[in-house]
């Protein structure tokens, strides 16, 4: 099966879209079949983008199995926004929140939120190098936060929650980014659930933010408009000119996990397939591909190794890249190698990569038996 | 002439992109020819998206004619958010602003600002119904203001200034969301330029922020990132994930200005044609399409006006629908139709809408000269 640059894309973000949700928006961007204009000249104010925007908080619902009373808010600023809108919110009359560090971008969010409240460390994986994540004894929760907070996904160590960590007096709210819409969850165990579409949902630009109705009333509402959640949701992500194009592409995905997939059981079994052909190669040859991440704690969405050394690294990447496949290269914290595997890439794609990663990995054996360090292994 | 439905869009915004724009982006949805990927799926922290970034700076300046040191930063949020971060930023040791409200827009600002900080009106034309702008010997002007803001182009009144207003010893910052890069300007009085995208710029989703060195220095640098011009400017815009998509659209916009029109005095000759020819059938035709902006402050991008009653405003817009034009019903707020005529509509089109108004009126005139009311006019 050949498979396209496009579909070889392992980037770690922006992520790989679906073929058919790129070919929609190849026709949408000289014309939207049902407007007659490009995407880039319809009105934000239209009765059609007002339906885009209906179906889109629909469909979201739909596949989350969520409450109609739940609010979905298309928002701006990235989840870097949220990571200071939720203290300025929650924060501001000196309350407390809980946060897990798991990693680089909880480490991220927990160093915005200091700037605009106090917060309480429940956990930190600094001193094992973000090799794992915490059991829930391990967890320090108070019962008098405001919030707790964590990651579920960790893209840059590849470290994922495969349960819901947290108390439930305790409003928990979840940066999902990464693993959004990616399985099902209990995802009514949320206040709020926040995730930037560039991973699983769509292009960069536009953030998902889904509340829970008793959590969003119990928000302020003197804010400023663009950190005010009350004005986002009541004008249903219109409060101002939104980003359409982004919104539109993220409808275009959700009709795909509906129409095409079947929904978030399919689209898990197709990305636990990706994960096990990727890890397999790992636990088969645990000698040349080193996995990063603790086995309980492996991601569905990001597979993070290391090879012997940074040279057969490198040597690595660039016989991926002459073999087709792209943004394979480790987070730029760390280094080493990391296979993104979010919803739009298919199955195929991962099998050729672990085929390709048996392949360079025997070649690199049989050339280094019988002369050392040529480079001709790659 | 045939043009397509999208080159005769003559919405408020989102507006109306080149068309040669357009075809380029129609092209990078599926592969961007010098990367090999769609634009969604293209790492922000590329080499090739640093030069995509690199370069729309530089178009920017050299357009504009400002010095190397000018910071242009893209951001998300939208004009609202430079709205509330102007007083979170310069206000919050309160201090006071002045301000400017000439119409809807610039009373949105008003609105917003107010929950961050203390202003000052300079001048209100409320008592006009926003019908014309001040006179410089109107505005009242402070100079111990931390800033004087104004708002060069109300779309929704159709007002625009035809010249710098405040005082050049009180940093002087503007909101240029509908005419930036429509024309020259003395740019570099200005502290600090903002404008959305979707006018002249490119689509919904970005917000290009231009900032003086010296100003700029003044802001304080301890906010949290998405609020922090500093942090913005320190990574150019890529503090976090960027809007890939509608960054990459901007530098597409900025290319066809230089290359295909030939800088902003072109684009400026092409803006006032298209104006001119509409303006001339408001002026021949006075008894039936009336102009609601005084003829001094008539704005180059949005011809606002009325016809004799809301009736045959109505029949007006759905002839001119059946004809192939959009976007030229009036603001919600007003009503009434505007014609907003962008960079990215052609003199053509214009030309075809004058001929359209006059043949709409002529047909008005000849119906109800023989029969009252008769719907046929249309």
């Amino acid at each position: 099966m050949k498979l396209s640059a496009n579909q070889l894309n392992f980037s770690g973000g922006p992520g790989a879209l679906p073929e058919s949700v790129l070919q929609q928006l190849h026709t949408a961007m000289l014309c939207v079949p049902e407007v007659g204009l490009s995407i880039l000249g319809i009105s934000h104010r239209s009765e059609w983008f007002a339906q885009v925007v209906h179906e889109l908080e629909d469909n979201m619902r739909q596949l989350m199995g969520l409450p109609a009373s739940t609010r979905v808010l298309m928002m701006q600023g990235g989840a870097t926004q949220q990571f200071s809108m939720l203290p300025m919110n929650l924060l501001r009359n000196g309350q407390s929140a809980d946060y897990i560090h798991s990693g680089y971008w909880s480490g991220k969010a927990i160093h915005e939120a200091e700037k605009s409240g106090q917060l309480q460390l429940a956990w930190s994986g600094k001193a094992d190098q973000f090799g794992r994540l915490p059991s829930d004894a391990e967890l320090q929760l108070s019962k008098d936060a405001a919030y707790f907070h964590y990651i579920s996904n960790e893209t840059v160590e590849g470290l994922q929650f495969h349960r819901v960590p947290g108390r439930d007096d305790v409003p928990r709210i979840c940066d999902m980014s990464s693993d959004l819409l990616s399985a099902p969850g209990d995802f009514n165990r949320y206040a709020m659930i926040y995730a930037h579409a560039q991973k699983n949902i769509g292009p960069a630009g536009v953030t998902m933010v889904i509340l829970r109705d008793d959590f969003m009333n119990s928000l302020p509402d003197d804010l400023p408009g663009f950190i005010n959640y009350h004005a986002q949701a009541d004008a249903h992500s219109i409060y101002n000119t939104p980003p359409v194009f982004a919104i539109y592409s993220v409808l275009l995905v959700t009709r795909w996990l509906r129409d095409e997939i079947g929904g978030l059981p399919n689209i898990a079994k197709r990305n636990q397939q990706k994960a096990d052909c990727l890890y397999q190669v790992l636990d088969d040859h645990a000698d040349f591909y080193r996995g990063r991440a603790a086995v309980a704690d492996r991601s569905k969405m990001n597979v993070v190794f290391n090879l012997p050394n940074a040279e057969i690294e490198q040597a690595f990447l660039q016989a991926a890249q002459l073999a087709g496949f792209s943004g394979l290269n480790g987070h730029r914290s760390i280094g080493g190698i990391r296979a993104s595997i979010y919803n739009g890439l298919e199955s195929a794609a991962a099998e050729q990569l672990a085929d390709f990663m048996q392949t360079f990995r025997k070649r690199y054996k049989a050339t280094t038996q019988t002369t050392v360090r040529s480079p001709a292994y790659a």
